[in-house]
């Protein structure tokens, strides 16, 4: 039995049970390992973004980390966007880094950088020292990984440790559970809802379950209070007869607006709202100083113990207004008629990784109408975390169908992760939108006051020319693809997609 | 004028042309602010790989930085294994990152993260206090970026800092130049290389140059010293009557075999030779203890210089003994006859961006007998430079016809080059190496001991399930694309490639 051993067997014993994989030189031990450990599947990824994007969303669906394996610095920073993604998420992930052999650091060797530097920006970090501990530095990794409410762990590991004999597993660690919320705080946040305009802001994985809403729901109907979600969730439940938690706008003027109404803010699992970016004149804060905020959860608290002790006290019946089922639109494919379309087409218990940028924020509109799913965000802001995050939910839910809904721009950073989901015939449907611009980036440039973009401007935004032809790039990785141009087009292609085990892609061609 | 227009400014002063170019909103702008630089090019990536790897190509071939601008930290670490070849290589490159607007930072908004953390490990880093002192910054990062040997700087623009009123441009600053190399290092050096089994082993540009190498044979034919290069070159001018430095083996076993009749080692421009990666049993560096080193030129000394001086004192005749040129070999496409094939239909005055790995070593066999060319190697080892890198060189030199001689795996990390290649016309052949696998890693895997990999590592090596169809991957990024299956084939293909402007793809699906 050598390090890698114990660090695979010790990560089977705490429950970790896939490595998203893109190995090199320095992780062959580790490689060997995995076939000594028939519990743990390996699926490889061919870019390291795809690897971290699909530990998220295995964790964001299972609350349980994904491992993956990756090779020194330069392919840890490969992955690096995406676990800014998981770190803001707060999804549990456990990255195996393969470096140099201990006594070959001190050369210098090309590959050879500091990888703690790389890693201390998106989590914990621990470079081992010796194959004797590697057992015990793997178990800490996982534990850290899950000290609520979650983070993403980062495991150096020397080549020579991997390698070198060593005596055997490590028992799981005790990641630190979710902090019971006490009756005081919780009859302070009763006592601040009961008052005209107060607003109850829901966060995280636990806040927004099923439970987590119809708590929050009754709460709304026992105390008059609004109910509201961040505006990028990790997960989020919602659909069919569910209560509904609006998410806060993007924009910080609308979501000021929306907040307007707010006299008392509670935060259940969620931060104090502050805008995605500064602008010029906007307030970093979403809320007004004579808007005072009460914390019933903090993140790593237990927001959901909260919100039902909460409703025991002051809730009234659960019974959601049943809502208008979303219809399919017709005639041209603007981002409104896909967003109906996919929402009423939507099959029972899919997972939607939300990453359709300002074509996902029309979309949410209709979220509530479709049928009950799963939402999956973009917490972290780092594009190009749809397709990895639907293959790790795919990896995650076998039994259940995940549609990546995805802008094109932000699509083509991670595109390889289409092979993944050819090679592990996963039942995800990928919806491009593909209005081949950077269109979000061609709205903050009206916001930024340039009114008229010169060509240098009008470039940086432009994916027209030449256009991206996403139904070849399906194809050159395995995956079948259609282009359709209109509403009834869509509809049809997404119904046949559905229908077909495995993946496919639908170009859908935005007009206007 | 904003801080954004001056740093734009002061950059056009420093000479620097060109900016590679992924931008979010935090850059917004610095983009309005490209529009009003008419002598600053902007070239868009779909990725920020390409663009950091084409800054690195960029700044390989002309000496001089290329910009990047990227987007934040997440954005910021998609372009860092890129970056940290260009740091390998030594080569000039400045980044330009967004960053949150300075008043916004204490949000922790979800974009937010340490860039500077990020950047550390590449080179030099700085985050700019404010428009005022941006131009300053901006020149100091550009003289920073150009110190020798060169170096990548990396200065983090707050958002503001772009938007607010300054004053103007700064003055260039003054890069710290080549050091001088003294006449007693000089002597010394003549002494060591008139014993017998002396090597003169040369690295980085100058050294490398046709100056370089032509000084170093004429040292060699007045001292019988031999002369090597690094294992990869940043740039390496050969080919046609270009005297020849064989470059150390990959594998360290091939390379002490190399070193072995080495008495005395002098280095000019070169590090003390390591091996790329440590293994059980095998030292770190590549020479014994008993086998003396004397600098020459360390890398940020006038290595040039050194040589030349040296050549005029002990050196005799440079003329080259003629080799036979390359001829096409015809048959099932392996590696040798790809590589052969390669080197004599290598058109006069080509830059090879080499980066096919398995396949390119055995090139560089044939390469001394091709045209005159110029070599771009793999300096880091961060897979995924080899396209990027392309699309640099072609956009420093567009007289110049570019090779990407490319391993498939490698490609698809930062497969999205192609599109840039597209989109400015590059004149660019790629040849994709199609073995359909990892295989340097089943050699690894063989030599870690792993004689029989079980199934995972086979499937973690392995490309073939599905197949990647790399002429679809083209088109879908817009470049005209054939896939060859024999040497005849991929003879015609080329030789049709290099006859049509803009760039082309061959796909040559190599057997055995």
């Amino acid at each position: 039995m050598n390090g890698a051993d114990t660090l695979i067997e010790t990560a089977v014993r705490a429950g970790v049970e896939v490595c998203f994989a893109n190995p090199g030189t320095t992780e062959m031990h580790l490689v060997a390992a995995l076939d000594r450990a028939p519990r743990m599947r390996a699926v490889l990824g061919l870019f390291e973004g795809v690897c971290t994007g699909a530990a998220d969303g295995y964790g964001r669906m299972t609350g349980r980390p994904a491992a993956t394996l990756l090779h020194l610095g330069p392919g840890f920073a490969n992955g690096i966007a995406n676990l800014h993604n998981a770190r803001r998420a707060r999804t549990p992930v456990v990255n195996w880094v393969g470096d140099q052999a201990s006594w070959h650091r001190a050369a210098d060797a090309p590959l050879t950088s500091d990888i703690e530097s790389l890693a201390q920006p998106v989590g914990w970090v621990r470079t081992n020292a010796g194959a004797a501990t590697l057992a015990r530095d793997g178990a800490d990794a996982i534990a850290a990984a899950q000290d609520a409410p979650g983070r993403v762990a980062t495991l150096v590991v020397p080549a020579d440790a991997a390698w070198d004999d060593a005596a055997g597993a490590a028992t799981p660690g005790v990641p630190k559970p979710p902090a019971a919320v006490g009756e005081t705080t919780i009859a302070e946040a009763a006592d601040v809802l009961g008052r005209a305009g107060a607003v109850l802001l829901l966060g995280g994985v636990a806040a927004l379950s099923e439970a987590g809403v119809r708590a929050a729901h009754r709460i709304a109907s026992g105390t008059g209070c609004r109910v509201l979600s961040e505006t990028f969730s990790s997960r989020l439940e919602l659909g069919a007869d569910l209560p509904v938690a609006p998410p806060l706008p993007y924009f910080p003027e609308q979501a000021i607006d929306a907040l307007d109404y707010a006299t008392h803010v509670v935060l259940a699992g969620a931060r104090d709202p502050v805008a995605f970016f500064g602008y010029a004149g906007q307030p970093s804060r979403l809320l007004r100083d004579d808007q005072p905020v009460a914390t019933l959860a903090a993140p790593a608290d237990d927001a959901l113990g909260a919100l039902e002790a909460l409703a025991a006290q002051v809730g009234t019946d659960g019974r959601v207004v049943p809502r208008p089922e979303a219809a399919p639109a017709t005639g041209p494919l603007t981002v409104g008629c896909l967003g109906q379309t996919l929402a009423a087409l939507l099959p029972d218990g899919a997972i939607v990784v939300n990453e359709a940028a300002t074509t996902g924020l029309a979309f949410n509109a209709f979220a509530p109408g479709a049928a009950r799913h799963t939402s999956l965000g973009l917490t972290g802001g780092a594009i190009g975390q749809g397709l990895p995050c639907a293959v790790g939910a795919a990896i995650a839910c076998p039994d259940r169908p995940v549609t990546a809904f995805q802008a094109d721009g932000s699509g083509l950073y991670t595109v390889q992760a289409l092979w993944t989901m050819a090679r592990e015939s996963l039942d995800v449907t990928v919806v491009v939108c593909a209005n081949r611009a950077y269109r979000i980036l061609q709205a903050e440039l009206a916001r930024a006051g340039i009114a008229e973009p010169g060509p240098k401007a009008r470039a940086l935004t432009d994916l027209a020319h030449p256009i991206v032809d996403w139904v070849a790039l399906a194809k050159g990785f395995g995956v079948p693809g259609v282009s359709v141009h209109d509403t009834e087009g869509f509809a049809a292609a997404y119904r046949r997609a559905l229908a077909e085990p495995g993946p496919q892609l639908i170009e859908a061609v935005l007009q206007g």
